[in-house]
């Protein structure tokens, strides 16, 4: 099987996320035939135990716990970040200033600086950012939706990211609500998300303006962060992210009108994308569930059959392999770095418009 | 207003169902534009004081304890009969020997005998059996569909009546759960409707095979049936009403598929159609939502607005529109005794087909 | 039947909605136990021919050319008004003075000057803003959970209203497009009713930030209006109302998160609450769809069996019937022409925010 | 790593379900802690060139066309059945005559014969039948849930498996719509799975009356199949399978009314489990939707977090990961051989049901 060229990879980070990503790792090749082999050779993390179990659980051959070394080595070819936020900037700046391919968890920072130069140093490396839920097939149908010209003139775009963990002691005692680790609080973790799919779907923002709100006294990071923004196609759309969305575990929506249909899309029912179209007789006209993957969809060949659910892993396993088929075809992958960077500075304008209650342009 | 025909009427019973059926004759001329005038003359009933107050609140003009002396009045044109199932024979065939037009409460009878010495009766008059459901208009939009080829040759037809009574000691001590006076129980009470409703969209039935039950001890009619049927179209079918569906508190539901399409309707989202195009291109296809009444819907010009809700009561007014336009028309009104027969002859071979453990033929 | 109190009602205005309102006068003592007598005497309209059609198909006694005239009449209690909103104020106006009881159609004014000036002249008669929808079972359940702590501190308020109309031609031509005789579009029209229900729901709105889009040239109202709302509860909103919500004829949402549970209601399935109860075990928890109205349920015993839908009617009546039941029982109705005055104010606030393109505050 | 026992596989077929059965075993010990190390050693099947990409795709270190010759090899632990039904026995036989672990697709057999000898011969060694849907995070749930007696005395259960196979000349070709290879149609492929969820959440079938549907003229097996049944705990049921489900491609659902609930799942939704608990206040009663896995449902700590969603193949590595901890427990696992017998004698006494148009017992 040595024909094939081989991707030693090492991961830093052994926590939840690690996790997914180690998996993607080791699915991608059964589900997207790029001819490289990925290797998972070393995992880095401090806590020696936790870091063996994660090790043999999820198949690294050696832990580590020195990132600098692991950079220095010579039979590595990708590191994948999968670390707090604070940490993303001089990791992914090493391992794309030693050449090698970068992988980076979402947000790509926790400053609009740093974010800066992350993208500048990967410019010469092969680069993702984990934004995984741009690959969900039913979001790629909808992207395709639309290039056919579906919706025709878009009209408005409206998002909605809503969790419960705000209120889940056992969550907020974690690094994702320490503002020196984490950057920000449901805008970094939530709304980039929903960002980075806006942009996908919907093309560029011109301006923005924003609430971040923080229920809970002396809490570090915004709870909670709604916005109005202007699409420079002349759509208007509407924003919400909160860890106060009582009644949902991790739910992310989409809604897009246009002149002539309509799009909708709930990870709630992550395989399955509405459709309204207003071009049919008016007494025909419904709003129409399409199940995905169905017969010509979006990795309807990658995955399982027409009708087979699919699930939050693979997300992670397109996003993976599709960057490998890139890399193979020496295409530009999507999103990478300079995607993240231009999240950043939406989430940068967002805290900024939130400060001074007041209109910030993306120009 | 005298030049148009007047209809006075008289109403025996004065129960929830005498209720929706005054509601409706009042309700009637502002949405169906007949050239006749009804006019609730005269109530009957054998408790005075809920007489009374039915009256005033449903304004009626007179009560009566005497439906005999009812029919003999000659300034009586149309007889309507919301009483318990036994009674409806008696009153029925007296009333069109009278010549007056009679509307009867479903189902028609407690027995075939009864029904065929009502439908012989009825012949000579004008005469309606108040099926509502078959008149909401998402049913009617069914129909229509189905006869403009949009299912193709039928393959499956699907029925289920829900509701949860029968764990209700309020309604269990009511003449519902009585043989004597309701013939039977959710056969004649559920099932009905939903063998109209088949009858009215998919045709005739060949033959039945079907399960009584009754969960109670010493209950005298059956609190839930089953049934396989073969449609005389080639199709098959299966019904199932119950008033022991624990969850619903009246849902009426079909499914049909066909070569072509499928359609679903459920009576607890009556404003609404689901319909699956099959010839649509694969990768398009998915159930959608049809909101009743839209643009050229069936009765979208007789209620309010596209995109307004209409209710329960409005079945009623639809189904007494429609009979007043036939009236005046001089044409056939649908479902007639004929039709209330049919389904009496159906719910005969039900329950001989669940005594005998056989299938029935309905030849 | 003269034992009890006659109202004698003119009504200005003949077009859809004072068909609504028409059909909720001869509809509400069926429904609602008042000892008034409610008459349809006048009905006021300019074109003559749709005018008596209407009079004859909505019960109108008389027909009228002239508001004035009718005002004057000492035999008319009761001025409903039913015309575009610029022609609210000065019949309001006129109509309260001569000591009439005034039922004004939404939204109250086109300004908040005469809005002020409404609400003056109505303090001393009795008075009712058609916002029907705050009557909708569902949301009174609503209501009542709120009351009972059920949703424990409120964290979000998120409201929806969504409809078509933009894009339709036959209904760009009417007055609603119209500024000198709307006032606004999507903002009076749509929103006004999400804000008086939000008012309802979730008490006072301090401050908010809005952003109002038309997206056809020269036209001279808002198609759509975006909004971000600080409550004085310490909730924060958005809202959101538009004609070019293609996929929607007329939904109306609201959905709140609150510490101890979760609220969301949709007029597309108006007799249906859903509610999320965050103080279940953990893994029972859920999403669960009330069917409204049920036992025990805001208007369960007025209308129709638990189980039974009624529709958009019936908002309207159940309008009317506390209306009158406020006027036997001398007790306050609302929402009255102050709450249309604190409607006025937000949309004011909402508009001028708009085009300073900064926050406004209510106080 | 040789510390834990290893068990090395062999796998008879190469079809969509041997992949899928690949998948699960690569992933198994990712998700599940048991000590056994699962090593697919070599795949089975006649095609060469399909089965040595098969082979690459799947990482099976070895390929065969001789499945006799495999199972006479030492170093294969387990044998694992993925091929057409009617080689269900041979294989299945040989194998446990062998002493292998044996795992084998649904349904077991082709004939109730066959089945019988395949359950004797098993009984010497631990053996699988892969009715994966059982073990979907929310059927095991609502089998916890009926344990807990949260559904109380049970009255009614309703099944549907629908896909529109029938009408797909691609699926139509293979075999199995050949009676000697699959032995029968839309019963073992899709009845089956319903069959043995029913047996897991309600317990045995006493007796069942079916009728079998062919649509295509000279079709050799059950396009469709209805039945109604009769279980021993008291309660009644219906179910129905078809490949003429025009509007799904693959969908199971079940729904189980109670005394004191109800119970609806759908794998067109299969993260989440409807509830109705009529032991709720009456006003506040309504179906619910429990997002599974949530907190502390089944298999919350195997898979991904709260609020993730998995998918089909999940079922598979749910099902293997049971499995290889029951043999490490040396506890019985179910479904076993004599589950897949019990199957088997209900798809038998129905095919005999509708040939007799008759009542069948299972006694």
């Amino acid at each position: 099987m040595s024909e094939f060229p081989v991707l030693n990879i090492a991961l830093i980070g052994h926590g939840f996320i690690g996790a997914v990503h180690s998996n993607a790792m080791h699915q991608v090749g059964r589900f997207f035939s790029s001819h490289f082999q990925l290797r998972p050779k070393v995992v880095c993390g401090r806590d020696h135990s936790t870091l063996q179990s994660f090790a043999a659980r999820w198949g690294w051959q050696e832990t580590s716990s020195d990132w600098h070394a692991i950079i220095d080595r010579q039979d590595i070819q990708a590191v994948d970040i999968a670390v707090p936020n604070h940490l993303h900037a001089p990791i992914a700046i090493a391992a794309a200033q030693a050449g090698k391919i970068v992988w980076c968890e979402k947000p790509l920072a926790t400053t609009v600086t740093e974010a800066v130069q992350m993208a500048d140093a990967a410019r010469s490396v092969p680069n993702l950012v984990w934004f995984n839920y741009r690959r969900i097939p039913a979001v790629v149908l909808a992207r395709q939706m639309i290039d056919e010209g579906r919706l025709g003139e878009i009209f408005h775009y409206r998002a909605l990211y809503l969790n419960q963990s705000g209120i889940d002691p056992a969550k907020t005692s974690t690094w994702r609500y320490r503002r020196s680790e984490a950057g920000s609080g449901a805008s970094g973790d939530l709304l980039s998300h929903s960002l980075e799919m806006a942009l996908y779907l919907n093309g560029d923002i011109a301006e923005v303006c924003a609430l971040n709100k923080t229920f809970v006294p002396n809490r570090e990071v915004d709870d909670a962060v709604m916005l109005m923004a202007r699409f420079t196609n002349g759509s208007v759309g509407t924003f919400e992210a909160t860890r106060f969305g009582v009644g949902y575990r991790n739910t992310l929506s989409f809604q897009i009108h246009g002149s002539k249909g309509m799009l909708h899309f709930d990870l709630d029912e992550m395989n399955k994308l509405e459709f309204y179209d207003a071009s049919e007789a008016p007494h025909l006209q419904g709003k129409k569930q399409i199940v995905v993957p169905g017969p010509d969809h979006p990795y309807a060949k990658n995955f399982w059959k027409p009708g087979h659910a699919i699930g939050f892993e693979h997300t992670f396993i397109a996003t993976l392999g599709d960057f490998l088929l890139s890399l193979q075809g020496n295409t530009a992958f999507r999103p990478n770095f300079d995607d993240g960077l231009k999240v950043q500075k939406l989430l940068n304008a967002i805290s900024r418009s939130s400060e001074k209650r007041a209109w910030e342009s993306l120009s």
